[in-house]
């Protein structure tokens, strides 16, 4: 067994994550506390067969990380979590590793697993028991398992099953069928079809008091070992234990064909889209339009905070949000530009999602601007090329101001429109460029 | 009852599309032909509850046309299919005649639904019996019952679908079930679960013989009408037939909840972005760009056809791609671009897809640039406004000639980088900029 953990403190997640907010150890009002110790384990051993893609789907990256990172990500921001346990193959464990120092998780242990689900569960499960190298992680009261597969897990949900499995045992999330589920003879006809309404769909997260899952383990035979799915079971028939059934949200879905991991990637994209951030320099021409565009973008859905202050400032990265826009009037402001590139990373804002850079560049001396924009073009790019590097996305948008008003009013919904499609699409392809409202 | 026909030659399906390539009345070698009347059936009146929001989900759009027409597509290009009836509730036919007006659908008869999904499909299906209007739909042997947020059903299981209910009375697609199915008591705990690899998920589309069907409806009892939901259970019962099963690819999966639409939105713009067509001026530094850009796309699996000729020609309309890059040399060449559009908007070719259309503008006379370039940038915008209202997304791309051979070939790979990303997002928001290499 390997044991790896991260040190750096995680960062937020966007505001409009199934996730929802930060967490903390203080519980909601009216919440249950969790006042004993909780464990997570994440087989992530599959091979993606099912996926009709080469790699492990847990594997397989959207917006430069892969999903399991993001799975991670929803257990390790849970305060009353103590250790995620990743059980992954032989062949990934570098791969793994790798994956824990770039997106700085810190929670996370590391286990090999072995040739079936359940015996890497087990083996997932034993990293609590005394190892021979003196390595031991606090054994949990209550452990929860889910796939390293279904990334959108909430920090309500996983509490309602930790709090389950404390008071029943066992507990687990269903959801209604989607399909009805049918019998078939065989010789591949209709036996018969079951009815809808009786019966649920499986899925994950499950959560069970230690001993009793490690228990029910302990005494698999090998055809559980070989061929079993379903850890409920096994508490059911080894231990006696029925679990309680929480109906659980849409999003617990698991990523298991390619369009899934468009679904997922989609998700991300939209949660990350929804709010922003406008940094106004000093001058009143700056803080004008920073107002005028927040009112344009809100009136498309899109929530912003105008920050006026010094560029270098860590200010602008209390917003929890990955959409950053920057207003600069009648210069070049690269420099600015630079200097909040670089406080984004010194601050790690970027290590879990891209975050969005745009300069909006409002000129005020048309006679000039022709030069004047293809000048800041030539600077802003090779901006671009080393921000990129620290996965942030640096775009322009050149605004001038010799128009009427009726023309200027159209100009800032174009710099609206520019901005939500960059913020919508993320993609790096078009960074440094200078597009014109 | 209304009946509306288009008559409009439907546009191709995109290459890489899971409906295979373009359909044709004649069977593929060693595949069974179709000599019998088929027809379709698809309910299209559920209400969206359970993706959490509020249009229909069959309603919602994405590329500017709602899943429902994607579906009807994936029928309507199967030359052996003769009608395909949508059933829709009252207050979504206005809707509906829109659709069928604004994609050119050309085989869809519309029928009011009932109040669930049964009566829904058995109105469909009395489409096919004398009105007393006078209007009839010839009667199919066959008719397929699919679902119409299921739009990537592809003309190959079509067929198998097709000839198992002709020869068995009915058949019906499975899929191996993802989760656990799991019994419920009545307060909640685990009964069991059912032992996974003996069941199915019954998925769409079905296939049955016309009368097979039909009978079985008209036996109907009124819980069947109001709580049932499996035409198989239909068929077996009333008449005895047991369905053949036979197993779909995961693409027949259904839209159900909100990260479903995200996923075929992701399934179709990746099927766009896979091929694509460069049309190069006469001139000798044009072709010669053509051919270099072809080589740099398919280094990045875009497959692309390179075409010469008069920039009117319909013959650029051939190629089955949805993606388009004009190369124009020292012009300003939006009267060529301009043409390119008309031929575009004639030929309806945009109608289904939204055709991304590229103008390279190569520029060998690098000390007028800054100059040429503002200008070629307001005339690109207004032609790019133009073309948007029909469909099409145009952008343009500067790429100077005034470079060493390495800076040239950097170039090169920026402009096929900034092609592959607006073929991929096919952002709206991004039309009639100009960007640069």
């Amino acid at each position: 067994m390997e044991v790896e953990r991260g040190s750096v403190d995680g960062p937020a997640r966007p505001a409009g994550c199934p996730a929802g907010e930060a967490a903390s150890g203080d519980p909601l009002p009216g919440r249950r506390s969790v006042d004993f110790p909780v464990a997570a384990v994440l087989p992530a051993g599959g091979c993606g067969e099912r996926a009709g893609i080469a790699t492990p789907k847990q594997f397989c990256a959207f917006l430069n990380r892969p999903l399991l990172s993001y799975t991670i990500e929803a257990f390790e921001r849970v305060a009353w979590i103590e250790h995620i346990v990743v059980v992954v193959a032989k062949e990934n464990l570098h791969q793994m590793m790798d994956i824990i120092q770039q997106f700085s998780h810190k929670k996370v242990t590391v286990v090999l697993g072995g040739s079936t689900r359940h015996r890497s569960i087990f083996k997932g499960l034993e990293a609590f028991r005394e190892q021979s190298d003196g390595v031991t992680l606090r054994k949990p009261e209550v452990v929860i398992i889910h796939d390293a597969v279904r990334p959108f897990v909430d920090e309500d949900f996983l509490l309602k099953i930790t709090v389950a499995a404390k008071d029943q045992g066992a507990s687990g999330a269903v959801r209604p069928l989607v399909s009805t589920v049918i019998a078939t003879t065989s010789e591949g006809y209709l036996d018969h079809s079951l009815e809808r309404a009786r019966y649920r769909a499986s899925e994950m997260p499950q959560g069970f008091l230690y001993d009793i899952i490690y228990r029910a383990y302990q005494q698999c035979c090998e055809t559980d070992f070989e061929f079993g799915t379903e850890c409920l079971h096994l508490a059911s028939h080894y231990c006696g234990t029925k679990a309680k059934l929480i109906e659980g949200p849409p999003t617990l879905w698991k990523v298991t064909y390619k369009q899934d991991l468009f679904a997922a990637e989609g998700i991300i994209k939209d949660m990350l889209s929804h709010n922003g951030c406008v940094v106004a320099g000093g001058c009143a021409p700056s803080v004008q339009l920073a107002c005028e565009l927040q009112k344009t973008l809100e009136a498309r859905s899109m929530q912003v905070d105008v920050i006026s202050g010094p560029p270098g400032s860590r200010a602008v990265l209390v917003s929890g949000t990955w959409n950053f826009i920057h207003i600069a009037v009648d210069s070049s402001c690269l420099d600015d530009m630079a200097k909040l590139v670089k406080t984004f990373q010194d601050s790690k804002h970027a290590v879990l999602y891209p975050v969005v850079l745009i300069l909006v560049h409002l000129n005020l001396q048309p006679q000039c601007s022709v030069t004047e924009r293809m000048r800041a073009l030539g600077a802003i790019r090779s901006l671009a090329t080393e921000a990129k590097h620290g996965n942030i996305l640096l775009y322009g948008i050149l605004l001038s101001r010799d128009k009427a008003l009726e023309q200027w009013d159209e100009s800032m919904e174009n710099v609206a429109q520019i901005i939500a499609a960059l913020v919508k699409d993320r993609n790096p392809g078009l960074v440094g460029q200078l597009l014109v409202a």
